[in-house]
């Protein structure tokens, strides 16, 4: 049955159908006073969201594109900076700081363990020079969650560096709190924990980034955050914006207030327990510790003999159900489960059976068949989810 | 009645129902099977459209996001180039180049008219290392045409330099032929001519455009076409792609090669020359020279005494017609109605006639009510549309 598929991607997740039927509006003049109306109250939603008191911008691209904005406007050419590798996005900001001109250290950590404050203030003691610190909040390829609070207060107290945050995978996800952790830049993208189609991109920044982006020399002219503000200021976008999409989003920060944060962060904790809960009854072995798992989504070494994606392909074409791939060298050895955005747990428990069955299919025996799916229902009748 | 609104800018245009529908389709995932089919089968009728043998790229930004693409790609740092500056877009042309390092050359043309051929080689004879002429096809904010065949052909007679386009408002408005006309380089857009919702950027390159993009440096990594191109050829995009906007516009292009792509160049050349025929039996005067005028939309001085801007704020909100602001220097004193994408005949009429009423409202009182309707309706009978 193609057009029924239990969609568990770590984005673009499946849209709420109050989110869907915004969407079928008309188009509205992106420089009418309707729109400037939506546009004011998105920024103002999202200011709450992440605790910013600095501006917002809508961009429109991906999470990408918001990211290299910020490589652009935050930093100048030949500074030096930090970027905190914990897995492909951290990998993807050193690429763009490279490709900008920027003299980037890399520091790599093992994927599937968040990294440690002192790894980062190690190398900031010998590197006093360093101008901005590049770290991803949720990495989704390794399915980790660094402790941004932790490591912004440690960096806090001996570099006055702008900390500047990929939040795409965790907004919405989990809590960020921009003001009180001292975060400068952070980016975001409407497709994942947001609950809205992709393509609009999202960058918080602090008073001090603004003004350092204010005084800057432009590097570029679509992502150029002098523009970007003016228009930002008068609620337009700088250039012609994803009406449809946008119109989506709007509802959907509707629904995340409604919700309330609190219990948004709170459900995608015990999805992840019980996930992972299930995962382990069922004897796979898991990407990332215990300590440092994402709240959004899960990594699952595929089981000895038994390559990740002919697991993929059969959920897929068997199932319904439609998982990630590995990213990097992962690719092959390993998938991913996703449980952010508007995913519930009826959702997860489809996809914990159809890995089951999968696993039989290709042959794994080791184990009875549902014993994960059992874990998982009696762990779930302790939470109201 | 807020909700009923005849919207006739030049994009975000209004959407047929059959590309809102298409947008309703749940989400897939973009590194998916069914995906990868709808992304080859669109690049496929774009190619089509613009007769193009070399690549079509698919960006998940505005058309301006694209222009930016084509700076950083198709040139390098320190080129000269030639901007062509017939308005707004290719003022923007001319800033980009300037933001990315170029040393870029500005023949400025006065708006309404289009710029000769001689005038763009006589530049080229005294610069005979341009590297690339930078030219609007549709040049939105004069509301001007360039006739890029012409164009073209007088510049490949002298001098092998690329020659880049922007038709973000020309696409699916009237006739592009990138492999017979010579060009090497076309940006467009998904909400003008395309009718689809805004978000998708549209690059064509020649072969010797992408072999130079190929083996130039990297300047940067979002619009980055070594990456993009590598993606594409495995019809896959490569960043997040706005899924629901591509949706609708995979929708669209299968309308328009339903009409055919004669009929609706054929089309949009009536409808310009219903509203330019009306509005001169109004007695009003148009910005664009009737040879040079745009066959999207139609640029309208306001009568003297009356600010442009009131005209837009009457027909808004006493007759529920959106029109545009004019931009840069003619924001005030003139205004824009559009004939592009999907809208008819009846909506033209539409706008005719609360243009006449707004007229009388605002004091305007030279002429006879319902005159500019008339004639209108006069010369409609004499086309099938």
């Amino acid at each position: 049955m193609i057009d029924k598929e239990f969609l568990l991607i770590p984005g673009p997740t499946p849209l709420p159908p109050r989110v869907i039927s915004a969407m079928t509006q008309p188009i509205i003049n992106h420089r009418g006073p309707r729109f400037k109306e939506m546009f004011q109250k998105a920024m103002i939603a999202l200011k709450e969201l992440i605790n910013c008191s600095g501006d917002v911008y809508l961009i429109p691209s991906s999470g990408t594109g918001a990211m290299e904005l910020s490589v652009d406007n935050f930093t100048s050419k030949g500074d030096k900076v930090l970027v905190v590798d914990t897995g492909i996005f951290g990998e993807r900001f050193y690429m763009m700081n490279v490709a900008r001109g920027r003299n980037a250290l890399r520091l790599k950590v093992e994927w599937g363990r968040a990294v440690q404050p002192e790894e980062i203030t190690e190398v900031l003691i010998s590197n006093s020079d360093v101008k901005a610190v590049f770290i991803a909040h949720n990495e989704t390829s390794a399915t980790t969650i660094n402790d941004i609070k932790q490591i912004s207060s440690r960096i806090k107290k001996m570099s006055d560096c702008f900390i500047i945050v990929d939040a795409v995978s965790s907004i919405g996800v989990t809590e960020i709190d921009i003001d009180n952790w001292g975060i400068d830049v952070l980016i975001g993208a409407s497709q994942k924990g947001l609950m809205s189609p992709p393509g609009i991109g999202i960058v918080a920044a602090s008073k001090r980034a603004v003004e350092y982006a204010m005084k800057k020399e432009n590097e570029t002219y679509y992502f150029d955050v002098k523009s970007i503000k003016k228009n930002a200021d008068i609620n337009q976008s700088f250039t012609t914006f994803p009406v449809s999409t946008f119109l989506g989003l709007s509802e959907a920060l509707k629904m995340i207030q409604e919700e309330g944060y609190e219990n948004i962060y709170k459900r995608h904790l015990i999805y992840r327990n019980l996930v992972r809960t299930a995962l382990k009854e069922i004897g796979l072995e898991l990407v990332a510790n215990d300590a440092d798992a994402s709240p959004g989504l899960t990594g699952i070494y595929a089981p000895k003999g038994i390559n990740a994606n002919d697991i993929i392909s059969m959920m897929r074409e068997r199932y319904g159900v439609e998982i990630a791939s590995a990213q990097g060298n992962l690719k092959g050895k390993a998938f991913r489960i996703s449980h952010m955005g508007y995913i519930n747990s009826n959702d997860l428990l489809v996809a914990i059976s159809a890995l089951e069955c999968t696993l039989k299919d290709l042959g794994y025996n080791d184990i009875e068949m549902g014993i994960g799916t059992k874990k998982f229902l009696e762990l779930r009748r302790k939470f109201e989810v």
